[in-house]
């Protein structure tokens, strides 16, 4: 059912627009699904791309573009006149307006809004352009249907024809009071099987509105859509007045977003970027955690070397090293992704920092003599019983100041508004490895008394 | 506008359960939104909440046992006779009946079954056991409504007030042909501005149409909703018959849960936690890979040994040890992560094995020489020219082969139909810890000529 962009499809419409072979294309391309020509688009160089790109029609050029990689928008839209860019943001819900525009130059932008002939596209998007692109204001759009209060379903019927010209999907309709409030929502369904001459006041529903501020948070917005399980949530101003409202498929993209950029933090990459992206690119957006990384085990050094006379003397106790560098580090990362996890879903919220350690104590402590047992076993085996004595104990320790760091360093991050994935992966590794080294060595001088 | 559970509100709901202050708990908190109420009841121990969920209306009961969290759901469950459970089943949207109906042992799905007195409830419920829960079968709702071609608008509208019972938000009427097969679709805007008398046939979009099988896999039914924009899917069986729909809430949910999943399996934990968990339970999910962890130290314990002689007479080659393996554990876990990332897009899947390997080595080279660099200063600063070279060049490698190994084995994973994010964490730091010490030692030792 779904179409496959195959290797050999895609060869065969490179070589379509080579010989501009219309007919051709119009059947077998332009004829797709707008999220397939995208999916065409971003396989295709940029001079392909855009010579298809502009065989499109004039309706469907503006939301093809929002949908593209962002490398390939960007060099599109360097390539369109103003009044190019005017016309394609007149096809535009106003939110995917607003975000065409953003990317622009504020002089661009001045230039591209004196464009529109459209009265209304201007006013909206003016109007979205003074939102922070982080808020509810700069994710909503301004299409959405509203009846008053004080309407019949006749007269409400009418108004929602008119309105919904403007309206792609129509979830839920708004129900406003005289002073344009939001005061509930009505369902299509429930207007639909409605006497004509009902008033909506007696059809709408008041209770439990959800809604958001134009300055809530995007993720919060997330938060609220999913708990609220809603397909669509109505955005007020600080009056209480409807402004706009926010979909669920761009709050689909947040969450996925979220997730991205935690899950590359956690693994040491500091932009957002994808495979596709170039050498230069992707090496930008790791070297920081590696320099931290080497900073850290400058640092071991350092504390090794204060040992070396041990070392000298015992140099199995060299042996070890990465076994307890790597412990520390693995317990650290996984209490800190669970800590991280719980402060993202906000769930455990009632209980105090101090119960949280206490409890990733007890599971270090269980852990932690678990492993040390079976490490006992491993090193008397490898080389003698101190030895045993020496890894087991170290381990253990490290297990628990490993366990203790790993939650209380993500809980402070956010007690001063840090993002607290910032302390998965790279950071507390490197904290863990020398904590560790040196638990490890002062515990094998002082047993093996050197 | 949103409700906020606090400390103190929750301790004055505890005691109004204590007191059976009837009156207090209807007015203050049965009237919250269903999803508070999941919030609240999440928030307290098993005897009050059973209470409290006992004074719901039934019409809820079911909703707000869905959304509850596993432990308490799952013990309430445990609380049922097999008649309540049939009586909150009826209550419930077929996909969500037959979710709790999974939770059950099989001999007490037939027993509750039995007890249904909806014949319609209980033919979906059977229909719909029968699909596994990962698939689009699983996942689907048997609430939508249906349109046939030969359908004038009035009569469409008729049929959708007798089906609209049933369905609780209407996105989209799916039109069938007489063979009830999948055609297209058709807007409640669209059916509602048409004239009464049109046909079904020449109102309706038959292009584009997007379905799933009921065999698909729920992470694929994701990526088709949110490539293609959908708030809702139509399920097909193998004839093309329309047997169901999926609706967006469920998939954002799977967008969640396999984010999460990533994440935990990049940070170690092996089963799907959360911060209020068991000790127990957090533990047992944490030690796979410590042991796994402690394997691979125990190993580079093993290789380490093997330099024995070489490190007693120059004990500075253990001083970087723990930088050569951090290092060589943060590249690849970088690279995988880009890799994984990308597997889990589906971008860049024109790019063969080889290129990519040879993208990620350009990378490792320019972060390698970078790094080496570094390092060179500070061991020369540190110790010696000698340990300068050791380190440097070895760091080098080391960062060349992670990266390398970070990228071949997530694409080997995925070749062999294994989660590739198992690579991720633990298991690429594993490995490259103990080769990135035998690069180490093998060139500490030849350059320094022991």
């Amino acid at each position: 059912m779904q179409f496959e962009l195959s290797k050999e499809f895609l060869e065969t419409i490179e070589l379509a627009i080579q010989n501009s072979n219309l007919e051709w294309l119009k059947d077998h391309v332009l004829s797709l699904h707008d999220a397939d020509i995208v999916s065409i688009l971003d396989e295709l160089a940029f001079e392909p791309a855009s010579f298809l790109y502009h065989l499109l029609g004039e309706e469907i050029q503006g939301d093809v573009l929002m949908e593209l990689d962002e490398d390939l928008r960007e060099t599109l839209i360097k390539s369109f006149s103003n009044k190019e860019i005017a016309e394609q943001v007149e096809q535009l819900d106003s939110d995917d307006a607003a975000d065409l525009m953003n990317e622009l130059s504020d002089k661009q932008v001045e230039e591209v809004i004196l464009q529109i002939s459209d009265e209304e596209t201007a006013e909206y998007l003016v109007d979205l352009l003074n939102y922070d692109a982080d808020t509810a204001g700069g994710l909503m759009k301004k299409e959405f249907i509203l009846a008053r209060l004080d309407w019949p379903v006749k007269k409400c019927v009418i108004e929602l024809r008119r309105q919904a010209e403007d309206v792609e999907k129509i979830f839920t309709i708004y129900v406003i009071d005289e002073n344009e409030k939001l005061v509930g929502f009505l369902s299509l369904k429930r207007l639909l099987f409605a006497n004509a001459t009902e008033l909506i006041e007696n059809l709408y529903q008041d209770k439990n509105v959800i809604s958001v501020k134009t300055n809530e948070d995007n993720e919060e917005v997330a938060k609220i859509m999913e708990k609220y399980d809603l397909v669509a949530v109505p955005v007020v101003d600080l009056q209480n007045k409807l402004v706009g409202r926010i979909t669920i498929d761009d709050v689909v993209d947040i969450i996925k977003e979220e997730a991205d950029k935690d899950f590359q933090m956690a693994s040491g990459i500091s932009e957002n970027i994808e495979s596709d992206d170039s050498v230069w690119k992707i090496s930008r957006a790791r070297i920081p955690w590696l320099v931290i990384g080497l900073m850290g085990g400058v640092f071991g050094a350092q504390v090794i070397s204060g040992f070396e006379s041990g070392i000298s003397q015992v140099p199995a106790l060299a042996f070890f090293i990465p076994l307890i560098t790597a412990m520390g580090g693995n317990v650290g990362v996984q209490s800190s992704a669970i800590v991280v996890q719980s402060l993202a879903r906000g769930t455990d919220k009632f209980s105090s920092i101090l119960a949280k350690i206490w409890k990733e104590t007890l599971v270090a402590l269980l852990n932690g003599l678990l492993l040390s047992l079976l490490v006992y076993g491993l090193a008397v085996f490898f080389d003698s019983v101190t030895l045993g004595l020496v890894v087991s104990f170290s381990l253990f320790t490290v297990i628990v100041f490993g366990g203790i760091f790993g939650t209380l360093i993500p809980l402070l991050l956010n007690k001063y508004k840090i993002d607290p994935a910032l302390a998965t992966g790279p950071f507390i590794t490197t904290l863990n490895d020398v904590l560790g080294l040196f638990i490890y060595l002062t515990i094998g001088v002082l047993m093996y008394g050197i």
